[in-house]
């Protein structure tokens, strides 16, 4: 019997041209584009999956959320195994259960959870980047989190991303922001709201970065939320200390 | 002037086909091969540079340590940026200082110390697969440290591995052995010998998860050393969640 399912997907962003499939021209490898390719031959016959939101080219996961209607039928546990056999290494199903026929993992979503995270070193380290950015000279983790102050809360965050679909509200509602020193120099940027801007989390942890090294004032962030202005926020970290950790949900919503 | 430099290597095994160049056949790619490359294009002439020991194929390292001679006019910072300079990705000297010019990183260590890494989760995990083994079902860790009990000190090893020369000595000198919970569902064995036997480590670890697992009795470890026998460890761990961590040297051997 035809069912909807809602799968926790975690993957290594490092090989893919992001999450979203592409519509048309050159066709590079994307998570949704391998995730189809697996479904299909378990026998979906669907146009398209449903997400709770693209990652961008390079950008991991833990808990991206999908979700399709399959006829399946075995129980969700068997469905895991199935798509995980037919999918390559750097993806992997972590959950599946069966959902509301019409639950919608983007409509339904009530916050995202992203982690950045960077090492202050001098030198590169192999082993260590391939999922953490390195900085030097390193942060004050004492102006970090007074930049911090600043973002909690309701904000027109424009200076820090672009909205998915031109002329978009650029308000987001920040619920949490913390920085966690993980080792002696290794530092963790937790950041949950209700959606993000694109490439805002990488924005407020280049720019974050730039205050913590000294470069700019904490208050900083309160004026570029203030005048709205991207031209101030000329930085980007980049995508590999990104992860997508977690897409929260109403328990209703999923059976 | 011409001086002996020692360094400090890290590397992420996953693309290479060991440390060691390989003399014949098909040329594979090596750490020492890419280092050498590096090393002729700053001057380098020599034949083969000098290393701790060597790694397996896919086994990565934090602390290898190697030496060579350079005609070098300016600080030993300044080549360690040149020789990162012309190595990949996946490779990066960490520090480099100036040797005793009789400095050899294999006869003069003292110690090695390696970490296993694992997790034990029912589903493999993209983000985690690269630099650890998942373990499924759990281990138990009260039965790991009883296993780690008839590990410590001086033992013929000849059971889990065997010697860099044929017919060498197999007893080796474990002086720190102990098993690390980092996460609920995420453990790494560490262990510090005089030397190692090809494999030890590795075999050792999977021993000590099928004893955490159920399949073995804490006191089998005992048994195999005592059989030397190499009929009774079928166990071998895969090569990515090991990591050569450090080479110990006496401070007065290097200037």
């Amino acid at each position: 019997m035809m069912a909807r399912y809602q799968v926790i997907l975690a993957y290594d962003g490092t090989e893919f041209f992001g999450f979203q499939r592409q519509a048309s021209g050159p066709k590079e490898r994307t998570v949704q584009a391998v995730i189809e390719t697996a479904l299909r031959q378990l026998g979906w016959q669907g146009k398209a999956i449903l997400a709770s939101g693209r990652t961008d080219t390079g950008v991991h996961a833990s808990g991206q959320v999908i979700a399709f209607d399959l006829d399946w039928a075995h129980a969700p546990e068997a469905l895991r195994s199935a798509i995980n056999a037919h999918l390559p290494e750097d993806v992997a199903v972590q959950t599946v259960t069966q959902a509301a026929d019409d639950f919608h993992p983007r409509y339904a979503a009530q916050a995202r959870r992203y982690r950045y995270r960077l090492y202050c070193q001098p030198v590169r380290h192999p082993l260590r980047e391939r999922y953490a950015w390195r900085v030097w000279p390193p942060v004050d983790f004492d102006r970090l989190r007074e930049a911090l102050v600043h973002l909690h809360g309701t904000h027109d965050f424009a200076a820090f991303g672009t909205p998915p679909r031109a002329g978009g509200s650029t308000v987001r509602s920040v619920t949490r922001a913390e920085w966690i020193a993980v080792s002696p120099d290794e530092l963790v940027f937790e950041i949950t709201a209700n959606a993000f801007l694109f490439r805002m989390v990488r924005r407020l942890t280049g720019f974050q970065v730039a205050i913590g090294q000294g470069s700019l004032e904490p208050q900083a962030i309160r004026e570029c939320l203030e005048s709205g202005s991207r031209a101030l926020v000329q930085y980007l970290a980049p995508p590999q200390g990104l992860t997508l950790v977690e897409v929260i949900y109403r328990d209703n919503l999923v059976r």
